[in-house]
């Protein structure tokens, strides 16, 4: 069944995506999109919805594009993958208007731009809330090129671009606006950046795995941990945290080792060789514009271990007694 | 964030699943699955959603994954691409169970599995109703042997596969039942089956254009009609109709001919060149195991003509005078 209008809304949607990209010989508006990958071929699928991922009484349409994009192509630069094409789904509540819609696709198709990524087909249904899921097709020569969550080795530096923080201390903003200076972290947490230059950086200077912060520095390292069968040994004086979100925690009397479990950062936390270190900084650096900074060691055993500047030790399960 | 318990169920989920096919070198689990596609590639997304697509009240959690995988991968059939990899988005309410979606993924699997596709990834999230979004990509050697919509030629032969009508008489009997004998008609409203070797049949033997039906034939005919820039006409005594919805109709005091507007039978409609028509038939008989129809022929013009058997010419737009 067709929703009430979806070819026509279909038809203007269409009528604002950019031309196709190299690698897609046929974009929307066929049974299927037609593409040659070339190579080998990185695939991730992931869902928002109203009220889980993003309100939308806290975010425009347009922001709310941007971060249903940005969260699954993060999944790529987790790959070390060069973002290929997007295929989007919207489930459409009968208050989200027409106009609305296109919003979200401009959202959309700005953050494509910028990243070279191809809007290359979509589905459109009625639904009671609204929700995007979002499958994006990222692309390597060989498989041996992307970077997977198992391969770290005991040795390894564990490396973490960027800050972390900043999207969860944005989210409480949100609900408490404080200041126009907050608006740094409030962007952090409306309109993620995936880190696919730092990605690719990573993959190149010889990243033994790679996963992108979206639970929390602690629960995915947990995941990178557990598929690389290793003990990752974190140092938390060493985890670059977003400035403002140090203070607003300390204005607000909570103890900021808290934000190494807050979520939605979208940095790569990834484990290099230790001989590659100074290589994987100056590319990260150099090609993606953001700094690299080593958090931690890789160590034989398992699981996760955050030791405080005050020597405490932290297991990942633990954030709760400082939140 | 992440829904509680999700992890979990994901693990659950990954038991169940068969090993990864040939082009998959790394499945579920990690930031995105791997593959070398080694060719074109066909993606298409499906969005299916309670309420609009299906109706959590007549159908079984095993057929709702079942329709979602089988509607997605019509797609693919209509470009006469071998099904290769599905991803899936799962939006949980709070009532449906695990159980409930062990047995959805139960339905998906099991068609995966006969038809040759691979789960090799997906996203699942809290939902206020159940919907599923399934991406799916096929493969071919070279982009020139899959079908788009656009290229069928005037004089091509117009070819249908199976026979229509079912799916939407299943969806009467399913709101009134009458007797066991129409299960048939109910299987096709449930559980489609996408015609994937009558699609690769169709694209060896030549096929100029092709689309699934699932609007209709009359509003998909116009889809082929519109991107291949020809007039489709259409002789309604030749389209076979399924002989349970026939009875139907006339036991309801309907004018039957209203099934040649009625949806979701998934079978193919097909532009031929007409020597080309003998092999495509046998074809489509020897892999598919489905009988082809030639209903009408491609002329120059645009549109979509029905005749019907006392000479009455109807739009595709003129179905209402029927029903």
């Amino acid at each position: 069944m067709v929703p009430m209008g979806e070819f026509d809304l279909l038809a203007r949607i269409r009528e604002r995506l950019p031309a196709s990209g190299a690698r897609t010989h046929l974009g929307s508006g066929d049974d299927a999109a037609i593409t040659v990958p070339g190579g080998a071929t990185a695939t991730s699928v992931d869902a928002l919805l109203d009220g889980v991922h993003f309100r939308r009484d806290l975010a425009s349409p347009r922001q709310i594009g941007h971060k249903a994009l940005a969260t699954a192509l993060s999944d790529l630069a987790a790959m070390g993958a060069e973002a290929g094409e997007a295929y989007v789904v919207l489930g459409l509540p009968a208050d989200f208007s027409e106009q609305q819609c296109l919003e979200l696709l401009d959202g959309m198709t700005a953050l494509a731009a910028a990243t070279g990524t191809d809007l290359a087909g979509g589905d459109l249904s009625r639904a009671g809330e609204l929700f995007l899921a979002v499958t994006v097709v990222g692309h390597a020569p060989v498989p041996g090129e992307l970077v997977q969550r198992a391969g770290a080795q005991s040795g390894d530096a564990l490396v973490l671009t960027g800050e972390i923080g900043g999207a969860a201390a944005g989210l409480e903003l949100l609900d408490n606006p404080r200041s126009e200076a907050d608006s740094v972290l409030v962007k952090r947490q409306l309109e993620p950046t995936p880190r696919l230059a730092a990605g690719r950086a990573l993959a190149r200077a010889g990243a033994t795995a790679m996963i992108d912060l979206s639970d929390g520095l602690g629960a995915d390292a947990g995941h990178l941990a557990r598929a690389s069968g290793v003990k990752l040994e974190i140092e938390a004086g060493s985890v670059p945290l977003a400035p403002g979100a140090v203070a607003l925690s300390e204005a607000t009397g909570r103890d900021p080792w808290w934000l190494l479990s807050a979520g939605e950062d979208y940095e790569l936390l990834a484990s290099v060789p230790a001989n590659h270190l100074e290589e994987a900084t100056a590319a990260v650096l150099g090609e993606g514009g953001t700094a690299l900074t080593q958090v931690g060691e890789v160590r034989g055993g398992s699981g996760v271990e955050i030791r405080l500047p005050d020597g405490r030790l932290l297991e990942p399960g633990g954030f709760d007694q400082l939140a």
